[in-house]
């Protein structure tokens, strides 16, 4: 066994944070030896989160506290805007691996058009390379900056991205991506509209029409199919239930192909990866399926209408959505096999 | 005040019988004359639901006891496919409000087709009208066998039928509605998926194209705009709540309109309808706002690709997407005002 | 029908005013002319409650812009602690709802000992009149400041005080309840314990040993058997759920009585009350049954130790627990059917 | 790496099975080599259980169609009362950890009174070994039969025992354990009042008076401290979530004792137990915090009564209360480290 990667988390308080931890604490290669969280430094972790009373967890500190000289690895899991700060101050030597939105656009213009603001670490976004494992995995290895995708992004492209590159969609048709998410993708952040009694026996759509996960998701559709992003549409929605996303995917098949065709090029494609599964003919996806846990489930459908295909993804927004896809990430940088440490099940929230 | 309506309400055990139970009692022309449920029959109602301990109900019976010269009024609770046998054996001098989906097709082709055997009444399919008040209410004052709409057919017709009626929708660029329904949809009955320990903190879709309640749908939009049905889309979701529907609608609008002449179209519309609301500008209809109420809740907003609108629709599954617009059809039929009864809100589930 | 009562409600924001003005639009002696949201000031209701976009109601204002002497009844649902000075300084000619902890301990010393700041309203705490309706009724209809109970209270009081009264109860032997309270007794208030993933999928004791409405338990216990606060224990939980409220309450029944006779005396104190209902023998409340009504069920149990009896009581917190009571000592106070406006079911978180 | 040990799970469909298999799977010293499931013969376990589809199972097969011969291991997680009937059939060979209540009782009678029937597998239940493993590590390692405690008995026992030996409870004062489960604990049979829309935004108390677990939590308190089952007192509830588990435990200490003796006593006998944390002094247990893991949490604090005690506990029921405190007890009996596999969270329901 190799030495142990130091590592640090930044942003610890929130629920990636927290589930990050849970597993790093089992993985053999890594060493927790710094958490930040500005407004709560000084106090222990299990404060927060006595779930891990079990534990010994370095003591919480503010980020300029720590000696980024002796951290290997930084996951940070900061809010969006405010992450480009930090990582513009981090050393050269760390691997950083980014949860926040804020490397994840390849264009500086349209970041700002989308997020209000000129980047502010544009050298560092240059070099960030786009986390998607599966389909990124060559320049993961080769970056110091992983820009961890988002959860709806993750749960849309994995199905969308190998039927868009083998070019069976009729794109011209539109693409409609209808997604629900869990309430934890929306963190711990004191809102009126996440308290239990707003959203528990409810359901809701939100940001219709002008979600911030959109640029993110053409981006990489464009990629694999050029002119694809005006045709596509793409709705979030709120469910009752701490964690899981499911997206119901609403797609054209081109003439000459077949339902058969795309559930062989999607079979093929993940054929090898642990991470992501195509389901038996007939079976439907379901959140629970995966809760916890870093897979992507999926599966095709004929819809009624001709050459109607419906796709159903599902994961778990906190997992591949989020912490664990960024442990992927880090496996797969460093060489280690990408399910070490993640057979493990997510569950702090 | 007149004569009280003396009623019966057949299949009185289930989510949608109890509901109207609910609704009824505090209803100023309604007697309650008759409960049927047979497998329960000779228990006292509250012992299936203790909730209404405070009232004095019938007894519950078969179907068979209950003399129907005394009753005027029938409200139909029965399971779909069983409904029609009983129906043809009801004296014509009742009125009938099945909830049911037994007669709301049309064509008993389609309705064979969809249903998997042949209709069994089809003298009294011919009279039934499709009670989606709203659109229908001069055909429901009219007919002694009104067809109580489906819950995703309400949600979904409401904001859609005016405007296909208005053409303001170009129809071949396709209409998809993605629908999420509480629990109590699915009824009282015991299926593994039913269980709480699957449905809680999971999110599923079903039916996955080609849910039942499709025809109907297509058959009333058909009415409003020839040839759309083929063009059209429809998933179901389950969401983990009791209920409570929500149908986020995808479709394009003719080059010549705009999004404030559709919002136009739905407020006109709707302008006097006590039980049908078009939101104010950028507020997103929540299941929570319609919890336990007749009430339909709907907006439309721009999508971020040209022409592109998305509506979407809130209902109570069990009160407008069943008993609660059963009630209205019910005070339509007899010339009540159409919201005797119906400020209560229901909760039974 | 008599002239209205030309009503206002302070704190319209929160749930208890939101629920309490659902259920006063369809009282028929009810005007509501006024509602208070000192942040929201200025804002439609509906802005906070699209759930009301069927209604016109009264723009919220700030209290000191009220003009009380064109208001005959005031419904106070503000936050503890503060309701006092706003209550002293309202004209003598109102009568006062208050659904806040301030006028509901008859001592100052209990008071400032259990809030932890002396009373600032003593002439108007001494006249104000517990609301307790059902044991209450006579003071409440001559008072003109109510102090409508907490919904522990209501739900530990109502099955507790018969049999203290009748004393059957070996109060030495101790008395234990163990409440169950679903969230919106908290509140709406942003704190990170209420928010959605905190509370779902959990199950929390909190306030161990010193619940603030301890002392009114107390209060009214020691009215019904002297000495019985010293034995009395108690600890509320928290139930991932909107509403509803469960009390297991565990006594010992003295050496001379018997379960039967414990049934007795509940069954005959209640018999002719609308909001009470003892359950026929081996039936369990549940607070589904109750849900969204003005109801206590509930029913007593023989446990397996000698003497013991196991009390089981539940009331939907918002309704009984709170505004649905203050309704019905509403129309105790001016003399109208208790029952008037409270068939209607509460629903708004 | 020693030999895996080849293991047969007996009842494999319900949640206690597919849980343990989700354990099992990453343990290195477990190799599954057979699961049962009578009425599921033939199929594959994803067919079940899609959520185990990246992963490969043997197919599930009737009882009497495996071979203990090569079997090392069992663990039984069928009904209770049908066990035992199994388990007199498995060669002697076999180590047996049954999940069931059937082998919990040392006393025949007790067994029949509570059960209704007489055991029928007396030579095995006379030789079986209740596995609490914290208090019967020593016996657990030496026997066959392993007794797997109840979830309730396990949530009170763990914070009873301790203090019972230690003598510093005022046993005649009474102790009543008010327990909380999630709905997970009732398993995955068709039961009306298993139902989502049931148990959902619901509270319940359940078997008041009589519960099946009580006669097992008196005989290991008996053991501890003789004459206490006598004033002990249990209620069951159901929370509406999936798993989770909280007792409420009200006790009265000696006058001669104190809360921090209280606290040392639990603090010392469970200082190098892996899965018992009591926590610090304020921090009130909660369900989330063991959610998925195999821990106890457990708190005391000040009643406000002299001499008065409340111990908070909390465990999940589906893995301490079930699955993980099985596989904790094969690793004692089988001398592997008692953590090994129990990192892992579980998560299937």
């Amino acid at each position: 066994m190799t030495q142990k990667q130091r590592t640090a988390i930044l942003g610890a308080s929130g629920y990636t944070g927290a589930e990050l931890i849970g597993f790093l604490l089992s993985h053999p290669q890594i060493e927790i030896v710094a958490l930040s969280a500005d407004k709560q430094a000084g106090k222990a972790f299990t404060e927060l989160y006595p779930h891990f009373s079990a534990y010994d967890l370095p003591v919480m500190q503010k980020i300029d506290a720590i000696d980024f000289a002796a951290v290997d690895v930084v996951f940070c899991c900061l809010p969006h805007a405010t992450t480009q700060a930090v990582v513009k101050t981090l050393p050269e030597s760390c691997v950083i691996i980014d949860l926040s939105a804020d490397f994840r656009l390849r264009d500086a213009d349209t970041y700002a058009q989308w997020y209000g603001h000129a980047h502010q670490a544009l050298p560092q976004q240059a070099k960030a390379v786009y986390g998607l494992t599966e389909h990124n995995r060559a320049a993961v290895k080769k970056t110091n900056l992983i820009a961890n995708p988002g959860c709806y992004p993750t749960s849309v492209l994995l199905p969308l991205l190998p039927l868009l590159k083998a070019g069976v969609i009729d794109v011209s048709a539109g693409i409609i991506a209808d997604a629900k998410s869990g309430v934890s993708g929306a963190g711990r952040s004191l809102k009126e509209n996440l308290l239990y009694c707003e959203v528990n026996e409810s359901f809701s759509a939100y940001g219709v029409g002008h979600h911030r996960h959109m640029p993110e998701m053409m981006q990489e559709m464009e990629l694999a199919a050029s002119g694809v992003s005006k045709h596509f549409r793409f709705t979030p929605h709120l469910v009752p239930m701490n964690r899981g996303m499911l997206s119901t995917i609403y797609v054209t098949l081109n003439k000459d192909t077949s339902l058969e065709r795309a559930r062989e090029i999607l079979e093929k494609y993940y054929m090898n990866e642990p991470f992501v599964q195509m389901l038996p003919v007939g079976v439907t996806p379901t959140t629970a399926h995966v809760r916890g846990t870093n897979q992507c489930f999926m599966n095709i459908f004929q819809d009624r209408i001709a050459h109607g295909m419906i796709i159903v993804s599902v994961i778990d927004n906190v997992v591949k959505g989020a912490s664990g896809q960024a442990l992927q990430n880090f496996n797969a940088r460093f060489g280690y096999a990408e399910t070490l440490g993640l057979h493990h099940r997510g569950g702090v929230v």
